[in-house]
């Protein structure tokens, strides 16, 4: 599929607010992989499509991962809005046929962050927390850094994601924490 | 050997207030364990025990890592300090005769906590961060906490501690995680 029949199919399936802000994930993963010297296509396509599975909800989501062997434990039993990385990726590949590995793993890890992140992983992750509809306390800053230190601005927003759920009481997932440990320890080397 | 051999030797190897300090976890220990049923002897061996290898240093700790074959990551590494649970542990039955592998499994998770903690692992978890020498911003909600629902302090204190090494920069240990998730699990069911 050409990058225009995918974004027509996803209009089709996702709320008009949902795709006004896939296209700004996009269009912020492509000015970030301009930046950083990063594979602007693969940045384009992981953009648009990192989200092509957050509005399967309920019971399919659970479907979709029996079916395409996704590990579903007690925290996304728990909280299955965290299954809509790993799914997208599924999606990504069988219904928009990616075949690259870098962009379906960018997708896979974009709510939850991993360790080892790729520099196209960071830029999707970071772009769904900045892009221009994004308007939450805190977005401001993380926005302006991501422009001048890609590591500093994801830290800072993992921070800032682990403070929000530990206010919450809800389950903080293992590879939010191996992706800040990470990142940590990337900025000191 | 019995609890005031135990004590003697302690005393012989730590600073005075690290001594008061194992005391005061001790005693705070013995008093969850009544109240909470759990097992009066295990909870003052492991209170008195757990900071056995605390002042033990330097090039010393990952020496008795590599003889006693306890693993060091990137984050023990950058920070031995939490490594004084598990060389603990392992001094605790060298030195100390220890046999009892409950008194020995609370003594090595004490820093970071852990998945599936038992009730002594809890309460030598909690007694380290509320015994009477303790003073810092917040320990007296979580002091309080602890008498009235031990889950509840655990948590709060684990949240406050995340809190603390995010202000650090610091790596997060995945079992402080671990543990936090499953202290939520368990609230839960």
């Amino acid at each position: 599929m050409t990058i225009d029949e995918i974004k027509r199919k996803l209009e089709s399936v996702l709320s008009p607010k949902r795709f006004e802000h896939s296209l700004g994930v996009m269009d912020t993963a492509i000015n970030l992989a301009e930046k950083y010297g990063g594979n602007v296509e693969k940045a384009a396509l992981a953009g648009i499509l990192h989200d092509c599975a957050r509005e399967i909800k309920g019971q399919a989501v659970f479907e979709l991962c029996k079916k395409y062997h996704i590990n579903v434990d007690y925290i996304t039993l728990a909280q299955p809005e965290l299954l809509h990385g790993p799914v997208g990726a599924v999606i990504a590949a069988e219904e928009y046929g990616i075949e690259d590995e870098d962009v379906l793993k960018a997708i896979e890890c974009h709510t939850t962050g991993r360790e080892n992140m790729t520099l196209l992983d960071k830029i999707i992750f970071i772009a769904d927390y900045i892009e221009p509809g994004r308007k939450f306390p805190g977005v401001e800053e993380v926005r302006e850094l991501a422009y001048r230190d890609l590591n500093r601005s994801i830290l800072l927003s993992l921070d800032n994601t682990i403070r929000y759920v530990m206010n919450k009481g809800a389950f903080i997932h293992p590879d939010t924490i191996l992706a800040r440990n990470f990142i940590i320890k990337e900025s000191r080397s």
